[in-house]
């Protein structure tokens, strides 16, 4: 399995920075091979913005799914861009290694899956072409994601009638981007309480995470609608059963 | 009133920079005093790192919130933070105009609120202090707090049975983070349709949004569970009836 970690902290030292270094440990043990881009060490650009399109199709206003369609189709997609885009059509398997935030990704993260997940490479919902490319016909089709994050909390807060609510409502938007460009979505492995639950608890959660990486060919995807689901309104079609919770929730 | 506008796009000539205006006209109209972030315009900073702490407290390691509070407390905040903080306690009410890009803020704004929104100003939940400075009894409590933004999609595809999901869902870890730092949550103004609507339709947003800040004093706030609902850990507390859905959702 070709694996490609997207590691998202400042501090190596960090816990973070240890769950990179067992899930690189666990994937070489098995023989898989990886590539990493460590977001704060690269000084990933973050900011989408006109710098991004040095060959403006436009110069008079900045419409930036229009001018990143036009990068893609000519091939002057930026040059960072285009080597982390490269790393994602290798893969089979992409891990994203994140502190989860003010309830979401580093913005470090946000903003590498803007002018990453491109219009172009990784979705195509434009006037260009008639078929949308886009979640199971997206550009990333047949690759498998996986958030791996921590929380300063404890797992009862992220209980869906916990104070900060339901851990798989906080991620739906994540989750969502991802298989916007066609990417299967595996179950989060995620790491409660690493501020206050001390040494050998997070000795344990590295231990359990070695596991779960060592074994993670095997996962099977979370459940989502598909396409053919939702009619030209966006709807659910009639007859078609809302998906429970159940489907779409769960962790490794 | 005194207004806080947080506007995140690159492009004056965007839709989103037409509403910025529409809501300073609004306002100015209305005898509000308003301040302004472009944060694009500003080149805000949007990653939080080493270089927000030069006196940096643990040398070894960077602990961000250790280091946030530390700066706050010491009083050694970051210019270009505390520029931002000192808005924000300035003002009655902030507005964020933006774009939703990949189900979520632009990465400079989710940047903006890590860094502004920091722990000891924002809020604080440390072994420094007893009481936890969080949700209503957080540093902005008092303050309200409104989101703006344009959507690409189709309002059917924002509904709960829709192809984007609900776009409560998809605000929550939004507004929760505001929520998080004391703010009370407004109902969002939602442009659906934007690139493809047309100007007429496009006119038409703009004279709704127009009105809605106008008569965006008496608002009231949607309704969230407080920290009173909650025992210590974490969860609702026996006999506190779940919010419906309809309490906490709703849009201008």
């Amino acid at each position: 399995m070709k694996v490609f970690i997207v590691y998202a902290h400042p501090e190596p030292k960090s816990f973070n920075g240890a769950m990179k270094d067992r899930a690189l440990l666990a994937f070489e043990r098995a023989g898989h091979e990886v590539k990493i881009s460590d977001l704060y060490e690269m000084k990933f650009k973050c900011t989408i913005d006109g710098d991004d399109f040095p060959a403006r199709a436009n110069p008079v206003q900045l419409q930036i799914p229009f001018e990143q369609e036009e990068a893609y189709h000519s091939g002057s997609t930026a040059a960072d861009i285009l080597a982390e885009q490269q790393k994602l059509i290798w893969a089979d398997l992409i891990l994203f290694q994140f502190p989860l935030w003010l309830y979401s990704q580093p913005a470090i993260l946000k903003g590498w899956m803007e002018r990453v997940f491109s219009s172009g490479f990784a979705h195509e919902v434009s006037a260009r072409s008639d078929a949308r490319r886009w979640f199971e016909k997206g550009g990333l089709r047949g690759r498998r994601a996986l958030l791996s994050f921590t929380c300063a909390g404890a797992a009862t807060a992220y209980e869906p009638t916990g104070r900060h609510g339901d851990i798989n409502r906080i991620l739906w938007p994540i989750h969502n981007a991802l298989r916007y460009a066609g990417l299967d979505i595996l179950p989060p492995f995620i790491a409660y309480s690493v501020l206050r639950g001390g040494d050998a608890a997070r000795l344990e959660i590295l231990d359990r995470f070695e596991a779960a990486m060592k074994n993670i060919e095997i996962a099977a995807p979370l459940g989502f609608h598909g396409l053919a689901d939702y009619d030209d309104a966006h709807q659910l079609r009639e007859g078609v059963v809302p998906m429970t919770a159940g489907q779409w929730r769960g962790s490794l």
